[in-house]
């Protein structure tokens, strides 16, 4: 199979360098209006100043901002909810999000929901579709998920246990603000999180059967060998801003719709992830350095010629003499090894706190959303061994 | 230097595959509205059927098209006025091209100039901004310049001899056809132009001294490896789909503003080569194979490191124990013999039937636009040189 037919359109305005943080008003004023809901994390934004430094640059270019704090990790609809009130009674023209994939993802689903008169869980469960999304900003603080540069959101329903992605093309923010000297004061884990999981959306994208794919091949080995590169530079030297920049430029471009323009995503991994995230509670970033090994172990002989590539050219390993067999245990090796000794993270459940995977209800909840041939024809057996196989 | 501060704002939607052209009365009718101008090159479009094909499935969309035929290679201002003045008249709502890059940079520049009363010209002359472009929309028929992707418009004044480029935000197509089973019908020679066009694309922005660009640096050697290996496949077997693909799809990403963003181009040797086309009617692409080696020759020495990554890895060409006053040599034979051996192309002026090349003319040309600053430091007797090497 050839190349395959696509559309690319990424209407995102990328605003990148040092310091443009301080651009977020005049941006604000000329794409999302003059009253706009602020969406924000836990603390930490506050912390640093950089809640305080934006509402000022936002009031010296009179927009008013109201503000929504405390959008977590695996953001809630509750936090959905709550923004989709808030817009519609005060009647705010846009959502600007400031900080990572979370929060951004939270945005986008307000700025839908607003148009929506019953509960914004509906847009997850694809029950209905909004007529229309407000302007989305984003001041990313955080290089991870990609959300500042395409139109999928993917919002957690404790009450149902369930963890579902919306994609829409009115939701590519407006403008996304890429400033690397906002990630410089990142703990360690949340850069080595960010790293696995801009790593994770290339190999989605990688893992494919086509044939002509030499340039989408060859932008997505670039990628992961930056982030590979990057990101063990910018855990020991926090401020590194070469390596910052890199890192935040990698996680927009892997999940812009460049390396996937032509390709075929695969996407089983991140559906495993999710239920480690809705089951268990683990950080999307940590979930993916769980499972994708493991899924690697598990496929790596039936997609040959695609992990001998991956180990050649991202992982510099050479596969002369290595079995069609050993090809799985070389790749769990390299990427595992790489994730707990130069990224310092956990790669099995029990380091993350688990120590009894819910791993049939995991499997039945997966299945009941993708068919086994949409999970790359695994069966149901082979996911079982998949989630057990990192215990 | 570390990775430079960007913007990166590229609205075009791009419709990639086979038979997609049967897209374009309802691409149309959507973002050019129902009474377009239809601009076409010369001979070719009629003679295979694309134009009759496009006419019907605009009609059958509801879309009324004045035809504008006849743009030719260097578009002339000339085209640009007579597109104009029938937008004008007619009230027409967009501009569809259907042709290469001179096709699209003329429909741009009709597109402005719809807006503006005095001579077309002044646009390029930068005399006058237009407050608005209309519509464009592309169905691309040639791998090469990456004009169905970007903002620019390059226009010739035979009157004046000159050949200016011009740049709007405005000026982006709202969609752009990439069909490459379009371009199995080229003539061997366009091909390998168009070939040599997307390279020195990438050559302008390749060969910059900022460090921390890997990201930039790997999608500019993917992009350059892509077309090195298919554009003699193309040349082979003219109807090798995943090669044109490859190539058309390499054509807009090396001038969409991707491997730019962060970098610094140069386009020395743009400037260069419109020189050769005002004053010696060259195609874009042959003026390109002649000029941008002897460039390399010139001032490979001094961007050692850039020239030794682009030959190892661009060109598998091993630069141990060659001395820096080796490498331009080494890397104007390298770019030569590809040209003249898997591209059958020529590489010098006499080539192309020019026996005295108007060198003394062409320098103050280029230096009437550019300091020498803005040539890479190049100084007047080193332009000399360059163009005198060629000859």
């Amino acid at each position: 199979m050839p190349m395959k037919d696509f559309i690319f359109h990424n209407p995102a305005r990328l605003v990148f360098g040092r310091g443009k943080t301080r651009d977020v008003g005049e941006l604000t004023s000329a794409h999302l209006g003059e009253k706009v809901l602020l969406v924000l994390g836990r603390q930490s934004a506050k912390k640093n100043g950089l809640s305080a430094l934006i509402t000022n640059n936002l009031a010296h270019h009179g927009v008013v901002a109201e503000e929504l704090w405390g959008v977590a990790p695996n953001p809630s609809i509750q936090s959905v909810r709550e923004g989709a009130l808030t817009v519609r009674e005060k009647g705010l023209t846009g959502v600007l999000a400031v900080g990572g994939g979370s929060v951004i993802d939270c945005a986008k689903a307000i700025a839908a929901a607003a148009w929506h008169d019953g509960d914004p869980w509906e847009l997850f469960e694809k029950k209905i579709k909004p007529p229309n999304v407000l302007p989305i900003g984003c001041v990313l603080t955080l290089a991870a998920t990609g959300s500042e540069a395409n139109g999928n959101s993917v919002i957690s329903n404790p009450a149902t246990e369930q963890k579902l992605a919306w994609y829409h093309p009115d939701a590519y923010p407006a403008f996304s603000i890429l400033d690397p000297e906002l990630t410089f004061t990142l703990p360690p884990e949340q850069t080595a999180y960010g790293a696995v999981d801009i790593l994770s959306h290339v190999y989605e994208q990688f893992f494919h059967d086509l044939q002509g794919t030499d340039i989408q091949d060859g932008m997505a080995i670039t990628l992961m060998r930056s982030v590979i590169e990057n990101a063990p530079l910018a855990l020991a030297r926090t401020d590194d801003y070469n390596a910052r920049a890199s890192l935040m430029w990698a996680s927009t471009l892997a999940l812009n719709g460049l390396i996937g323009a032509g390709a075929v995503g695969d996407w089983t991994c991140h559906m495993l992830e999710h239920e480690l995230s809705a089951k268990h509670g683990l950080a999307h970033g940590a979930g993916l350095a769980v499972i994708f090994p493991s899924w690697m172990r598990h496929v790596a002989a039936r997609k040959e010629k695609r992990f001998r590539l991956f180990l050649e050219r991202v992982w510099d390993v050479s596969t002369q003499g290595v079995t069609t067999e050993q090809l799985g245990p070389l790749a769990y090796d390299t990427v595992v090894q790489f994730y707990r000794h130069r990224l310092s993270i956990g790669v099995s459940m029990k380091e993350y706190g688990v120590d009894n995977p819910r791993v049939e209800d995991m499997v039945n909840s997966v299945l009941t959303y993708r068919t086994e041939a949409n999970l790359g024809g695994l069966n149901r057996d082979e996911l079982k061994k998949i989630f057990q196989d990192v215990m």
